[in-house]
């Protein structure tokens, strides 16, 4: 046990400097991971919630993919410090509480501000699906509120 | 000027509570921003960026696409506080400091620690493309260092 020990020091200190030995560039393979179906609480329809990583701090991004089946959405909700979207699949919609319903596309980028409410999913039909970078407040990194009851184009 | 003033007041007093006024969500159309070269020093043959989106503090995460023609690269680099990266098309390269060099392909995410050195690219016959978030520490996001002489496939 102690040489285990003895040797494990020694290949600590072999390591390149700078790079702490379990810092290790992490790939997680599209279509790898087994997804979870949204809590019915927070989403409307069939979502599919893949988990891809969680950034050791003093990072503080998370990561997912999530895929909304045609008509499925998101609940309004909001980020203690922001989410980025990139839409890798389908047609989607994104409304932030008091203006239109916008219409995304696979290769779109939207940059959702810490503390706007809003919601996200498919359209009627089409699915969609994003990767999601956010940020975690102590942890934290979403706020649910209430369901979008009816999608009103015009804002 | 006062009425002016007074009407701000008013109109701000009956935006939805939490909401800041100037806090927008953003989409960054695919393809809608004008690419910058990548300068010469920290990248080895042809590399794109197109700048997406930097989130307003409290947030930290800076945002872009980087397209890679066949045979291009970074140089070696670390981030401060780590990035992700996902690849949206083509077959890539992806190396930590010491460790054997990884094939990437679109839909795959790739997680880079903080302080970990490391660089990326497109293969010798394929380009990539990817997107990248990172974190910035008081808005730096990156080390460069070194140009990648070699690719050891082997590590």
């Amino acid at each position: 046990m102690k040489l285990l020990f003895a040797t494990g020091i020694s290949l600590l200190l072999l390591t390149s400097v700078g790079t702490a030995q379990e810092a290790m560039v992490r790939i997680t393979r599209s279509g790898s991971q087994p997804p979870a179906i949204g809590i019915p609480d927070y989403y409307t329809g069939i979502v599919r919630k893949e988990a891809l990583f969680d950034a050791e701090a003093p990072a503080r991004v998370v990561g997912g993919v999530v895929t909304y089946e045609p008509g499925a959405r998101t609940a309004w909700h909001s980020h203690p410090l922001g989410q980025v979207l990139i839409i890798s699949a389908g047609v989607g919609l994104v409304q932030q509480w008091g203006q239109p319903v916008q219409e995304v596309r696979e290769g779109d980028i939207i940059w959702i501000p810490a503390g706007v409410k809003h919601w996200h999913g498919a359209t009627e039909t089409s699915r969609m699906r994003h990767v999601a970078v956010t940020e975690a407040l102590d942890g934290k990194s979403v706020d649910w509120m209430e369901k979008v009851d009816t999608i009103h184009h015009d804002g």
